[in-house]
């Protein structure tokens, strides 16, 4: 973990205090957006003086790269517990992990989205340093669903006439997709009709 | 036109102001997003002073949904422009529009994405009243997709084993995200892989 110490004047940078205010700014730009939430009301939630941020973080921006690393820290446990578990076949486990999600997303009321999502649509044109972060998490992401679907070919569950990295781009990025219009809809339906063209039509 | 008066000191409400204050609007909440940009700016930008706005839109809220409705408009001129040209058949008729929008995002450079699907992601969560704009917006575009589906299915180029409104959707859908992942890398590339999954095994 790299600390960086702009101002000497403040008390010494804690990992437990940085970590915290991670987390915060985690939930808040999931909840919030990433404009709307300023690092007055991130600092007032970790009961952290502002001015301690920045011997945390050099800016807004650095910062929410480091909240997405989080964000994707935390989601790929789940997707490789599922994705990786051999006890099921690869088509079954794909299937597990967007139940999984649908599940989640029913409990959240169909809101917040994924935060790769919505950084994409409301950070990724201002921020060079931000938009690296999304392609690399896009990509980190794609190969798990990649080397699952690869697998489901070797074991004849999927065609394997398309090669399992577009397939697995596409699935990704119309899940993306899905999240936004169950988001406008308030609605199951959307991710339901994914998982129909998916299942049905794509991973066939 | 609906005008509304609340303050009954300033000038009288102009339906050319109206109008300008909402395209004013419309470029920069594509451009910036909601909460990055502030009435203080679209009035500048718009050349009217702050307390006009209140004469004319209620809330930021509001005016947000006019913004949508304005967007919604300017892009179904082209989308039945194209869906609804008989010269060709209905499935190169939705790969025109394809086509023609993935040359526009490349002329701006794969930035500034789908309004809808960035008001979904930013601002659905929050406000009621943009969030049904949404839905009906999305509902709108969706229903002449899945008209040109339906011709396509009369005509036998597409299996009518599944109903084109679900295509519809699947297929709107799966754009959104595809411009998520676009902006996220800046490359065309989830375009050309939408267009290969939707064409080659969706609208099959």
């Amino acid at each position: 973990m790299e600390i960086r110490e702009k101002k000497k004047t403040g008390p010494k940078p804690n990992p437990d205090t940085r970590k915290n205010i991670v987390q915060v700014g985690l939930k808040m730009f999931h909840e919030e957006g990433y404009s709307a939430t300023g690092i007055q009301g991130i600092v007032e939630q970790a009961g952290v003086p502002k001015g301690s941020f920045y011997g945390y973080f050099k800016s807004k921006e650095e910062f929410g790269r480091e909240v997405i690393d989080a964000y994707s820290e935390r989601g790929l446990i789940k997707l490789k517990e599922i994705l990786k578990d051999t006890r099921k076949s690869p088509l079954k486990r794909l299937e597990a992990y967007f139940d999984d999600r649908i599940e989640a997303f029913e409990r959240l009321n169909f809101t917040k989205g994924c935060m790769f999502g919505n950084f994409s649509s409301e950070v990724a044109d201002h921020s060079p340093m931000i938009r690296e972060n999304l392609t690399e998490q896009f990509s980190a992401w794609s190969r798990i669903f990649e080397e699952c679907i690869r697998e489901a070919q070797e074991r004849n569950e999927v065609s394997d006439a398309i090669h399992p990295a577009s397939i697995a781009n596409f699935l990704f990025n119309s899940w993306e997709g899905a999240l936004l219009r169950m988001r406008a809809e308030k609605s199951k339906k959307p991710l339901l009709e994914f998982k129909r063209f998916i299942f049905g039509k794509v991973l066939v």
